[in-house]
């Protein structure tokens, strides 16, 4: 059984959120969780959820600091040595948890794994991984942050790590490996670009992975591809483009469904649909971020 | 009055579309218009929309050959030197005309511009620059493709000649000029933007541009900035996965839309705003890609 190790004390709504899905995770998943924390935090929560003795595979472990979204993300696991961050990292890097999850300052994150917990062999870069809704499913896009600038070997190995997730959470026999690029023929883009696309293909010769080429921005949405390589700069550029134009495109919708009385009975009449949707593309909903490497 | 030469042989529909659109903006603005091309296909297309003999400020300027999508965009200027592009180029710079306006091949243009007409004086590189729709109007982002490679100076030089363009062309006294980044605060990103945003400033400072930071992705159709300055492979990527995301909405919205009975009776009820919302967002409508430099 994996022990996932929760930071209670990370992201906007805690601890009502982690200990909540902790919860929910037990009851859904064969699993062990230890919440990381402030005893008080947690057991006043978990007292506030009904749960008044530990169920089974559920744990605390006690943290007495928390690292705030002020505190500067490159040494905050260093100087709050106490933190549920930190302490959390800790579980991992002793081989008492096998993965941690917070909901916390993804720099701070980011930093303490990559100097705590530490990188897998080989590995040069840890990077940050979204799944992006699109037309056919989802897609993996990596780096989406973690490294604004990049050499063709790390895009090589983001390439990897992708399509290991893609293989091994999504379920894929053979994830499409894209480069996103400023055009589909292989002369196309920058220096960085045209090493990479040699380096992947060379992967896709030695069968490593699928390559399929290069992929637009515009066709990333439709599914073209399973896994999007990118660096760390328009990776996140694309990710904040296509939360910008869903959220704006949400905003003319609703001023159009808000502009008379005709168009709100319509509005009415497909709303069922319209939030379906509005659930699959929230960022709220799809945004969860792992760090790989 | 100014002299407008137009490509009468370029793009997907010409050269109806072309003709057509000199003969309205001839009703529409006080301008000289040259249409360049194939003189029966002109003449052809003139007859269609019932013109038998040439309005006042109407010319024709002959060229046989045709700049085709499939040649070399690169050398494309200089292998038919009597294609359109290559004539309507010459007209430009030998004077006898102030612009040339053509829906062919992007790539060719660019070139034969840059090699023909040259650049202005000083100026390191051509950018492409359309506006994107946001939510308060339009933004400029500049440059979108011509430069995949760019230093920090060429960006500085963008954001000068997109804010000549907002200012002369968009009417805005004093356009807010961003820098496409991965945060907000000044610190953040690769040394390109870093180098650049302490150009910007010192411009700002000189009062020669109003410099309002770094943008996001996410902030841009929410029209932040009026400028967005990117390198052309980072501006490719936004304004492609705008045009991606916006297509996958538009797809979503129609099977929501044609689910059932109850849906589609919604749709008529919103089809008026929904159209003219269309319009707004569609390439077609607001694609125009100005060339500066």
């Amino acid at each position: 059984m994996k022990h996932i190790i929760v930071d209670a004390m990370g992201g906007d709504h805690a601890p009502q959120a982690p200990v909540q899905g902790a919860l929910d995770a037990l009851k859904a998943y064969d699993v062990e969780i230890t919440l990381v924390g402030r005893l008080d935090a947690i057991q006043g929560e978990l007292t506030a959820c009904g749960v008044t003795t530990l169920p089974a595979h559920l744990h605390i472990q006690e943290a007495t600091e928390v690292v705030e979204i002020c505190d500067d993300p490159a040494t905050a696991f260093k100087r709050k040595k106490d933190s549920s961050l930190t302490v959390g990292l800790n579980m991992v890097k002793s081989g008492a948890g096998d993965a941690f999850v917070s909901a916390g300052s993804t720099g701070a994150l980011l930093s303490g794994a990559t100097l705590l917990v530490k990188r897998i062999r080989g590995v040069r870069r840890a990077a940050l991984c979204p799944q992006i809704p699109t037309k056919t499913g989802h897609t993996v896009l990596c780096d989406c942050g973690a490294n604004a600038e990049c050499t063709p070997e790390y895009l090589l190995q983001f390439a990897f790590l992708a399509n290991l997730y893609a293989k091994n959470i999504m379920g894929l026999a053979q994830p499409k490996v894209g480069l996103l690029n400023i055009g589909a023929e292989p002369s196309k883009g920058d220096s960085l670009r045209l090493e990479t696309y040699g380096l992947l293909q060379k992967a896709h010769d030695q069968g490593l992975l699928h390559f399929i080429g290069n992929v637009e921005g515009s066709d990333a949405m439709l599914g073209e591809a399973d896994v999007i390589v990118a660096d760390g700069f328009t990776g996140n550029v694309m990710l904040k483009t296509m939360e910008g134009t869903a959220k704006f495109m949400n905003m003319e919708l609703k001023s159009i469904f808000l502009a008379n009385l005709k168009s709100k009975l319509g509005a009415l009449l497909v709303s069922k649909g319209f939030k379906a949707f509005k659930k699959k593309i929230d960022p709220n909903e799809v945004g969860a971020l792992p760090s790989w490497g």
